[in-house]
């Protein structure tokens, strides 16, 4: 589907009613559902697709793919500061045998089995074309009222982003990378928002501009580069599953040996969910990054 | 994918590690989530999918089809005598405009609406083929411990039905069914045992026989049929999405005139899985229903 189509489907979500059970709705990392009776945790819920030919290609083993699958699921738990508990498994497929299905679904929980997350529900259905799509919805939870958001970040607050970035295809680390979960964790309470660079490093850093109502001043000279990326274009290469974050200074020195490496990329201007470079200048984000 | 590859995946199962969290896991008509710190609530999970011509036709009416994949999750909740609460949508399309999709979304939207139930998350992705499959992850919540299994049925109980069976596709009744979900609270702590009837009533009367390790006794003159249904093919039409459930007989008293029609078609007998006609002779449910 076309960024243009996805621009009209936008059009979607006013049209989608919530309630007071719904702390965070459609648009961040997760949405946040608050239970009945007091619960003291919020209950955090995302899907994610993946499809041959658009997330993968038709020769990846299908473990690797299945294991993907959970692992973008789990970034979107990690980026909203929460922990993963349960997880559904889709798979719809045509033009493959029942082999390839169990093996791309051995993949999916044998990741879930490592993280100490059940696969409690499913469905396997056939279709009719040579292609296949399987979904993930994440369930997880977190300390009611503690999930880390998109829209919190403040004027003065640091930029920081995880781990490296950019060439995330050639390299495999869009198969091979690990969920920022432990990152995810230690940053609730401390991040003012968050989420997961999954479309792109200027394009998610838009998003969260944007949701927060703030510019950004992002240094792509201070970019920590992922072996083989180079600038400019590791800052749309997007598939990165790292955590885009924003807090106060004081983080750097708070930052655990045990966790992935952090990098101040810029700082949080107060604006109007801009994302300008060193010298000021607005990026231009609609033609950075890219929807998948 | 066909009936056999179904079975060789059900090898996976077993494999599928669960947890104390996890009250009931894969194979029943929800999971039965257990959240931490003495909630007096339980989660329910489900997740079901909508491919083209595998369960609706090119022609459909998007709105119908997507009204379909959301009353399809709805009979999974009623099915445990749970209460709907939120719902996450996924689209996969290839060959279809961004119109189609669209309509197609609104379709679940509204209907999610009319019931009350926020759509609080979802993706939308493009497949490399001339087709479409879309999913919807449903939660519910039902008082702690109160969710009706498949496997509580005991000898000495009825077996009844809801509304009426068979001709399901000709009559386009797996468009326009009403998903029973007042019926389904109503036998909150009263069923023994109950599930959905999507894949045909005999092949699910043999879930419910062997998940309660019991024989059924189903007699099949006594089977409300559909306008335009016919015995034996009704046993084994599928898409009825009415409830298939057991009770003691005193259901019959209680039964409340607002809520659709029950009709008792056979009773539970001591035995280890079996489903038998009025004469004892058994069923031969591999035959009858089919999986999809």
């Amino acid at each position: 589907m076309a960024i243009e189509e996805l621009k009209i489907l936008a059009g979607l979500l006013p049209e989608l009613r919530q309630d007071s059970s719904v702390a965070t709705g459609p648009g961040d990392d997760c949405a946040v559902l608050r239970t009945p009776g007091g619960n003291m945790m919020d209950i955090l819920a995302a899907v994610d697709q993946l499809a041959r030919d658009v997330h993968y290609t038709g020769d990846t083993p299908p473990e690797a793919a299945g294991e993907k699958l959970i692992k973008r699921n789990l970034s979107d738990i990690a980026a909203m500061g929460g922990t993963p508990r349960w997880a559904l498994l889709t798979v719809a497929a045509g033009g493959r045998d029942s082999d390839w299905v169990l093996r791309f679904c051995r993949g999916v929980a044998a990741y879930a089995s490592a993280c100490g997350i059940p696969v409690v529900g499913g469905d396997l259905a056939g279709l009719k074309a040579d292609t296949e799509v399987a979904t993930l919805t994440i369930l997880g939870e977190i300390p009611a009222g503690l999930a880390v958001l998109r829209s919190g970040a403040h004027p003065g607050d640091g930029l920081y982003v995880t781990g490296s970035i950019g060439n995330s295809f050639a390299s495999c680390h869009h198969l091979t990378f690990r969920p920022r979960l432990a990152e995810g964790e230690f940053l609730r309470g401390k991040a003012t928002a968050m989420l997961d660079v999954s479309d792109g490093l200027l394009l998610d850093a838009g998003r969260l501009a944007r949701a927060s109502h703030v510019d950004l001043r992002l240094d792509a000279e201070l970019v920590p580069l992922r072996a083989g990326a180079v600038l400019p274009d590791a800052l749309g290469d997007g598939e990165d599953y790292e955590l885009l974050f924003t807090a106060p200074r004081s983080i750097e020195e708070k930052w655990q040996r045990a966790l992935a490496p952090m990098t101040r990329i810029g700082e949080v201007l107060s604006g109007a969910g801009r994302v300008l470079d060193r010298h000021g200048n607005e990026y231009n984000i609609d033609r950075a990054g890219y929807e998948h």
